[in-house]
């Protein structure tokens, strides 16, 4: 039996065998510092799970409009207008399972086989292989500390050619936490459009950010880009799978019928929770949270500098540290495994985020207490002084 | 900007439309009666509301592992061996977001561009929508009732050229209800193995069955079948989004490394929550839900025969008729626009379902009470006198 060819382009997350390895150390008895893992810590807030317990008791358990719940398409309406100012119809806005099901959405919307798609080189993994499932290519585009990480309206211009389509933008990013200004995000639309490409723009660290003020793709752009965001991170939902994908007027109606068919309709419970999401009483509790990340951002990003890591970035956002670890180590691959294996401290290495220098990278999260963070810091420099 | 063409050839669903008419309708007072929906009437039962209460209360709505919960794939597991005698190995089962969601990662890991597979016309319509998402090509075979609606060995024969990679079958179908034998089941499985394709059993009215024996296509085969289920018809479950799909040994690792990419993980409340779906107190009242609809069934299959609706198979499964109407009326399209302006019931025209005499043909579904069905039935009657 004959199975399809994109699964053999279609790479395994690399730090699932660290996790795997990580809980059977734990089952033995070993003690591991998780600073790996791609969640929040945080539980879901009160609020989002109180209403959840009531619409399972009121019984909101049935599918709902493939598109979403009207209320809750409508609240992300609004959530735009306040935190944005900008005016976004909610017919526009489709509420999907997870990301990941807003990244699909798009991208089955958007690519034709053969197309080519310009992505930052590191990024987050998904992204190219759902490229690869509808048959396009990806092109992973090297890009370092000195562009913020970011792809730039000049790459976009050098790498496009005739059978590009379009680019994956992520502010903040995954690996590295960092993110375009308005005036970047801007130029690369532009740049984008001026090749009458799509832009997708990556907003599910949107929340989570630091210091820069945070600007959307739909300010700057109604017309070729599309915005994905989520409940999972910024909101702290990430079992319940949900977030919602903007797109521009032209594609309703294909949005529309691919939701029927891909996915029928998102989790009712979790839309119906995700209704308070927006409240005031759930909005102090993550702003606390935010702050707590901010703090642990603070501690790490020096920790780690300390400790000989080369970090050319400070990121503004998310929960991640993206550290250069040349001069610590022959290659991240091995120190990731020495680390787990000798210090108790699981990270991910690079290679899960590109081809380009992948093995001088490792990606800390902190989505751990800084109590954790510092003693697996402490780890860290006991195995450096001994290796 | 481009976009793709498969989005072009996904048709929208025909009884999307109606739905939005019967919802105006009944926002300007008129009576509607519903034999249009695919979803269960009933609501999720009480002890799986509750777990799933106590699921939330216990903080259990992080990312699950990207296969599901070891403990539902066990529980699974044993459900084949207790309903089917046959033994699965948990590692064969991935949790999924429903049944499109195992569909979507079953396709996806089976389909090369052009590869073309082969369908009964009638089918469900997604069958063929996520075939071309992935660049396939749905081949749709006319059969009918005296082939109970269902693929045989000599279609199959007939139909796989070169470029065919496969088949899928659905017992009890979508939308006629009709099942497989077992005989009828191990020979499509012979005649696709003889061609070195693979089988996509639908299996996700199991449960739903109201003479026959069920048998899973597992029964049958252990390398080249893939089972899908559910757990939103039988166990009632639909707003949830769970499902799972069975796949033979050789496809665990490329299963494994799709759902990390397709979806990270399913929802984590839905999974607790079915751990006790399998429960006797739930299949207690699943069972009297199972007679409910035996009992509407046989109601409205000899009450619309004597309205003049042609059944040339009884429905065996699911809670579906699939009724010819071209004795009534000229067009099905027609009659399902009729009958819901001129007589408040609202049902499914064929066309939703394939091309095969699909303008002769009405999908009613029994997902209301008897009261409602016997009240539809006379309007349907009344309506019929009048034209």
């Amino acid at each position: 039996m004959k199975t399809a060819s994109r699964v053999d382009d279609i790479r395994p997350f690399y730090v699932m065998d660290l996790l795997s390895r990580a809980k059977q150390l734990e089952q033995s008895g070993k003690s591991i510092v998780h600073m790996e893992v791609g969640e929040p810590d945080f539980t879901t807030a009160q609020p989002i799970i109180d209403a959840a317990t009531k619409a399972l008791a009121g019984g909101q358990i049935k599918y709902t409009h493939a598109a979403g719940l009207t209320q809750l398409r409508e609240r992300i309406s609004r959530f735009y207008a306040d935190s944005y100012e900008v005016n976004i119809d909610p017919g526009r806005l489709f509420i999907t399972p997870g990301a990941s099901g807003a990244l699909m959405l798009a991208l089955a919307m958007l690519i034709n086989p053969g197309d080519e798609v310009l992505l930052p080189d590191p990024c987050y993994p998904c992204n190219r292989n759902f490229i690869r499932l509808f048959e396009g290519r990806p092109v992973l585009i090297p890009v370092d500390g000195l562009m913020s990480y970011q792809l730039g309206a000049d790459l976009i211009d050098r790498y496009w050619n005739a059978s590009t389509s379009g680019t994956i933008v992520a502010s903040p990013s995954n690996p590295t936490g960092t993110m375009l200004s308005s005036g970047q995000l801007q130029s690369v639309i532009d740049a984008v459009k001026s090749h009458d490409g799509w832009v997708i723009s990556d907003e599910i660290y949107h929340g989570l950010v630091y210091e820069e003020q945070m600007h959307s793709a739909l300010e700057f752009d109604d017309t070729n880009t599309l915005v994905i965001n989520s409940f999972s991170k910024y909101f702290g939902m990430t079992g319940w799978r949900l977030g919602w994908l903007a797109v521009p007027e032209a594609l309703i109606d294909s949005a529309e019928k691919l939701m029927q068919n891909l996915f029928i309709s998102s989790s009712s419970i979790a839309q119906a929770a995700a209704l308070c999401a927006f409240d005031g009483d759930t909005l102090s509790i993550l702003e606390e949270r935010r702050l707590a990340f901010q703090t642990r951002r603070d501690y790490l990003y020096n920790a780690l500098q300390s400790l000989g890591f080369s970090i050319s970035c400070k990121p503004e956002g998310a929960f991640y540290i993206y550290a250069d670890c040349h001069q610590l180590a022959e290659s991240s691959d091995q120190l990731a495994s020495d680390l787990l294996e000798h210090a108790g401290v699981a990270v991910t290495p690079g290679r899960d985020f590109g081809d380009y220098r992948h093995n001088q990278h490792i990606r800390f999260a902190y989505t751990t207490s800084l109590e954790n963070l510092k003693q697996g810091v402490e780890r860290i420099a006991r195995y450096l002084q001994k290796a």
